[in-house]
């Protein structure tokens, strides 16, 4: 395996604390992976019956019974191992430890002899395997499956279901490929291909290298793969009524390499990125990389909300066209995380800090917001307005829902954000040769071999971080967040002048507990939209840092459109903005924003009667806190 | 019959004349009426198939082959008829009549000996008469050939439709009801109520009126019957997945006398309605007409869109909840006509201008928006904003067309725009024993015995008309149009100082040939929603009289939402209005306004820069007449 210039470090090397992370972590651990694994298993009584357990106990002989769920419900599982395996490697459980060796040994015992394992297709369809690529997750449940392996065996040094996605991977890499009569296919959801990446970087085998990149090769050749499958004998339908016309919906409309725009499917599109960076960086190939460049700039510069949430139309859960950015959108919990996975990927490669920053803003606020402050309930999708008393009544509208669920028949997002936090320290540094990044400033601390850092802040809530490092002589690159530029840096005491580069700071020295003190600018900012977002003209959101801010009814009243900051066209933005009070919610950094409230006297519902104003002082919040205390209408675009 | 107090007058006893409603007469006479014939003929190449007439000559005996189109396909025949019967009335043209006769001699011959006639039942499902009011739509076609079968004997005296009406009418009168095992249902699609009461007041007969009422009085009963009705034997599907959960859907939730709020399919409530208020003013029902009243309102202040459109939702095309009035709504055509046939039968029971004010709002806004200039091209949904690029992509928004449609599946819009307009004599006059109203300002006359009015207008596109009335004494009621206050009147040059009462000018006198001079408000106006309707926040719609405006990018820019009034919260709204230039559509009354336009450096997606503005005169041209340059981005509300 070629050295990658930058990396992540290991999980087990990185401390994630401080009172913000660590109650997410705590939650995590203690709330939602248990109440996760009750899911998996049935017996939370109010949530959408799972079945998963279940399917792979009928699979391996220990159940009777009928497979339930979704086709890719095994990746439920996957996803949850892979969230065990990072909190064990940062917090050992030998209860919880137990239960995961027990539930990999269910997924051992629904293999089959030749490494193929998919309880769908094992108890449901056993003669429609590999048939119907497009919609049978087949390949998609199994990078699942090596995601959760090689994470755990990271993790606990165990093998066992490492060995159980090496037979399937060895399996998987006879039956596909462009020789010996073997399927000339790829799958319909992306997936398996980044984790490919994963399984050849923790076991040497160039052969998943070059899987994954026959995978990302083969896709969108022509003639379509999807669309002669659909007409070959054994081709059964999954989804009735869907066919291979779409073919953007699972970017199967030109070679990946080829692709300029994002399109379709939001999770399938940023997975794929993910793997598209990956081969890059690993084949060094400036075709791929160039396209991993359109696609992050079309995505990031184009197509995502300023909340780092990506896939507009709920149709199809997609990316639409330029600027197509209405605040009814679907914004998948999914797809954001799949954001952080693509941004990290090409700070690697660029080593770059502007993709950190994108990386942060889907975490501080689509991601965070998919989970309630208490754990156990989640999002789907995460729209940037939501009225509870009009929004059933609209198909496009629909989908956004006022309150958090208890689960998902569709169970993708829950484990997705589990994954995620329990992986945080995988984002939150990266080390080279040359130095150690810090990406996020979270609390606690990071090691690479003798190097260390020790992290102490409260930021993005907070203004300063401290810093102490050791270990020798290193770079140390210090990412100079776009939303909350660094306006000081000291060491021991003594103001550094540095100038920023490819979004970082860097520090060269030899470190011996040195401390460096950071000042950060989190004062708050109005933000505009490019004025192809039409739905937002007239209108700004509130950031203070990464951080972005929405109204909700309770903290104000119906009607939020009737708030408006008044700062006039010419105006500086920010002017206006007030002090920061705390405590609304469990560790809300609240914002009070005077602004004039548009007042109509009752009458008719057309009049040419203009709206009196009065003085009002309007409470904001966090976006990612919003519905956390009962379905209310909440807006993130103020008007101004 | 009872007499009633106020009724329209005769068609033929009416001529529309004038510019403005010659041309659309003569393109509904000349282009529409030929041009549906062929499409319900299948001959038109590039419309989608209808079927009907093909269906027809099956039922008779005349063709073979399947049934095709919708379970209510006939009743765009007999909507064509209907409207044809109108323009007969007022343009007799022998080789229409004939082409009319033969047609109706093909639905003679469809209808069974005992009356029954629809040719989905007869060629197609046999066995499922009346075994699916819900969805069977039997009644419905029933009634549109009721209608049809009344207008056509009213403009050509000829009987053979009504015969075939009243064999039909007594045979359903045979099978429903609440005695003697009849079947106690109602349709799912109200229609038969009003038309019952037309055939009523043609024939006298009695048994339609009580026919009509207790399909009025039996809806809504518990057990509900359409529940009921699906778990009965021999009921079959006919729009899979739908059942009577939806019980607002069909206004089958409570009785119509107890209803208060408008629900459902807005076509299905406003039939309802009209039907409600024939009942309420001849059986002198007051439970009846509280209920009306209560509903009129309701629609009309609180679910009313400002061009007269209502069904907010595309979901089921329905009204939904106050004040949810999205611009991307629904809108059908055919609900704004039901809503005229509401007004006028509200107008007669009360002697109300108001109600006239809302038929007019309705008919130049919605209705004409209906139709494309050329006559060929027809609108479904009406939205108030439409973005071509982005629309497709969202569910909510795929609906509004960008540009009109030569045909639709579902062709009920068509036809109901043709009958309005070639019926607009039964709305522009009423009459009563003390004198004549005037309802709507258009060129032309009317007739009532040896009353009669000769109009010379361009209202509402300018400020005057001229009204010569003759034929005695009595009292003429001018209507005093809210978006068009009557500002002076003078008869026979002198001036008239009255005060209006109840929404009219009441002139007494013995009329010999005398002049009256009308003078309106037609100044334009800015126009602001109930604070309720959010999206409407910090915008306004621009009014002249009753004709609302609209900007389109083919006149302006795109982005549309980047135009400013700017006139500021306390400045008056119109006082920046500037003068009308003539002729940018053939007919079209464009506008031109100061606003400002704010413009974006090009940069990043988001930005904390403001935008620049600089002067701009926006074009805003009628509503009624967008989308007829091409599918180009338009908006109704403006930013102010």
């Amino acid at each position: 395996m070629k050295k990658p210039k930058i990396a992540p470090l290991l999980l087990k090397d990185v401390v994630i604390g401080g009172t913000f992370w660590s109650r997410y972590s705590e939650l995590i651990r203690t709330k939602m992976i248990p109440y996760q694994w009750d899911v998996l298993n049935d017996r939370i009584e109010d949530a959408p019956r799972s079945g998963c357990i279940r399917n792979f106990e009928i699979a391996a002989g220990k159940a009777q019974g009928e497979f339930y769920g979704m086709v890719f419900q095994d990746s439920d599982l996957y996803k949850w191992l892979e969230c065990v395996a990072y909190s064990l490697a940062t917090h050992p459980d030998a209860k919880l430890e137990a239960i995961a060796d027990a539930a990999i040994a269910l997924v051992g015992a629904a293999q089959d002899d030749n490494g193929y394992v998919n309880t769908y297709y094992t108890v449901k369809a056993p003669e429609g395997r590999w048939k119907n690529l497009q919609h049978g997750h087949e390949l998609y449940c199994a990078g699942h499956l090596f995601e959760a392996a090689t994470a755990y065996y990271d993790a606990t040094g165990k093998r066992t279901l490492l060995d159980i996605a090496i037979r399937f991977a060895d399996h998987i890499d006879q039956v596909f490929g462009l020789t010996d009569g073997r399927i000339d296919g790829y799958c319909g959801h992306q997936e398996v291909e980044l984790a490919l990446h994963k399984l050849y970087a923790v076991t040497g085998e160039r052969r998943y290298l070059l899987l994954a990149a026959y995978f990302i090769n083969q896709r969108g050749q022509e003639p379509n793969y999807f669309e002669l499958e659909q007409e070959r004998p054994g081709y059964v339908e999954i989804f009735p009524g869907l066919t291979a016309a779409d073919k953007t919906y699972n970017q199967s409309h030109k070679p990946p390499v080829e692709q300029d725009a994002a399109t379709g499917h939001a999770v399938r599109a940023v997975y794929m990125y993910s793997a598209m960076a990956d081969l890059a960086a690993e084949l060094d190939d400036p075709a791929l990389l160039a396209a991993c460049d359109r696609l992050y700039d079309n995505v990031v510069n184009k197509q995502m909300y300023v909340t780092g949430a990506i896939g507009s139309s709920s149709w199809g859960e997609r990316f639409t066209v330029d600027y197509d950015l209405p605040n009814n959108l679907y914004g998948e919990t999914c797809a954001s995380v799949g954001l952080m996975m693509f941004c990290r990927r090409m700070n690697a490669l660029h080593g770059g800090g502007q993709y950190a920053d994108v990386m942060e803003l889907a975490l501080y606020n689509t991601v965070l917001a998919g989970m309630s402050l208490a754990g156990t309930e989640f999002y789907y999708v995460n729209p940037l307005e939501v009225d509870p008393k009009t929004g059933p009544f609209h198909p496009s509208y629909r989908h956004a829902k006022p309150e958090r669920q208890k689960w998902f028949a569709c169970a993708c997002c829950p484990a997705n954000l589990g994954r995620t936090i329990t992986g945080l320290g995988l984002y939150a540094y990266a080390g080279s040769d040359e130095g150690l990044y810090v990406n996020l400033y979270i609390e606690g601390s990071a090691k690479q071999g003798e190097r260390r850092l020790d992290v102490t802040t409260m930021y993005p809530f907070e203004d300063s971080a401290v810093i102490k490092a050791s270990g020798g002589a290193y770079k140390l690159y210090l990412r100079n967040p776009q939303d909350a530029p660094i306006v000081s840096l000291a060491i021991n005491g003594q103001n550094v002048p540095v100038a920023a580069e490819n979004g970082y700071y860097v520090l060269e020295r030899d470190w011996h507990d040195d401390e460096i003190a950071v000042k950060f600018d989190i004062s708050v900012k109005a933000v505009h939209s490019a004025p192809e977002v039409q739905g937002n003209a007239g209108k700004v959101a509130i950031k203070r840092g990464p951080i972005v801010y929405c109204m909700e009814e309770v903290d104000n009243s119906p009607l939020l459109n009737s708030y408006v900051l008044g700062m006039g066209s010419n105006a500086p933005d920010s002017a206006q903005l007030a002090e920061i009070p705390k405590g609304l919610l469990p560790e809300t950094y609240a914002l009070k924003l005077p602004v004039y409230k548009e007042e109509y006297a009752e009458g008719a519902l057309y009049r040419t009667e203009k709206p009196s104003v009065k003085a009002y002082m309007l409470t904001m919040i966090p976006y990612f806190q919003w519905a956390n205390r009962g379905a209310n209408e909440m807006r993130v675009w103020v008007r101004r």
